[in-house]
């Protein structure tokens, strides 16, 4: 089995990608936006139509092609924090503090109201 | 400095503020993938009508909403590639590999072109 | 009662809003295309997390937000087709005409298949 | 030259491609709005990592499939909007003026500013 990667490692990897092939002219933070939308309309496109039991049956049946949908999201997400110096992990973990704040529990539980209606 | 957060640590937090809330019962994959395009957009549009030079001088005047926007979209891809049992890191690797070969640096150097055109 | 506009009329008053405002110079159609999706996306949201029945509830008791919603696609869409000299209604009718071949009757009945597994 | 179609005529073929293959079953608003937000990400991906000159030169070479993508998001939209019964045109000419007291002319001239920024 494969030593794990680790997030260094990754982002190390895909700067080199983009560099061998002179793309970062390309990727300034607008246009990794778009990317990152029309990446996540393709994962999305994969359950158009389909009901919750489609997909879950969808899922099984297709998993390589979801989990390079969620890949190709995932390196335009990573490379874009990694233009703006932008520690993911930390500011996923600061975003979890405010959304617990947003959401206490005995009012947000069982509920999915957005929380400037709860 | 506070210690640096792991992959498997974010994780546990985000399930558990999931679970704190009775919330797995709407994240299905549907639902996961349409919250992940509608964070892009809220992301995108930060730069909507910029120019790239506005969109360079607006990212340093606004650097916490757009970690926080940045953060929402990893939030629920983390989750949803976490419900999937898919290995994130080990997934991006993989499609790196795909990619260098569809985009062979002599072809694809100093060009976006898509590689079907390529 | 007032009388129906045509499409003509709102074109014009679209351009209008526009050029009075000498917006023009923001709407290349890279800019329209994502001001389409970002409005897109805000329509989606009204109904993240919903299930069927509760976005059956939500858009009688939220119309006008909805209806809101969908003009602010159609306005981006109508300009961006004015832009290109697309004639519109002409363009979804030769549409329809290729979507009947790619989805013949007998095979697309009943079921929501893509052409290219259909 | 043909005539030109009417509003109520393009929607009559929209409600008989659908209902010939009685997709009605699967058209709930929420999908709709999920088509109509991949349809979106189609069309951007034509100017995805483009310059505005690019874009330019592209759009002259690639009319054809711009229309397509153009027709398909008004389609669903078209679609949408007639499932909930609202009068397209009226509501965009009800936004235009709403918009218009969000953005007065001598405020908003030659700016892309957002009118809660203004």
């Amino acid at each position: 089995m494969p030593k794990k990667l680790t997030i260094p490692q990754i982002i190390k990897r895909i700067r080199e990608f983009r560099d061998d092939r002179d793309w970062m002219q390309f990727h300034d933070h607008k246009n990794m936006a778009i990317s990152i939308i029309i990446e996540a309309a393709e994962l999305l496109e994969h359950f158009q139509w389909k009901s919750r039991n489609e997909v879950e049956q969808y899922v099984q049946n297709n998993r390589e092609e979801i989990q390079a949908e969620i890949a190709d999201i995932a390196m335009y997400l990573f490379e874009m924090a990694d233009n703006l110096n932008i520690d993911l992990l930390g500011a996923m973990d600061a975003k979890l503090k405010m959304n617990a704040e947003k959401y206490p529990i005995p009012k947000a539980k069982g509920k999915h109201t957005k929380y400037n209606r709860l």
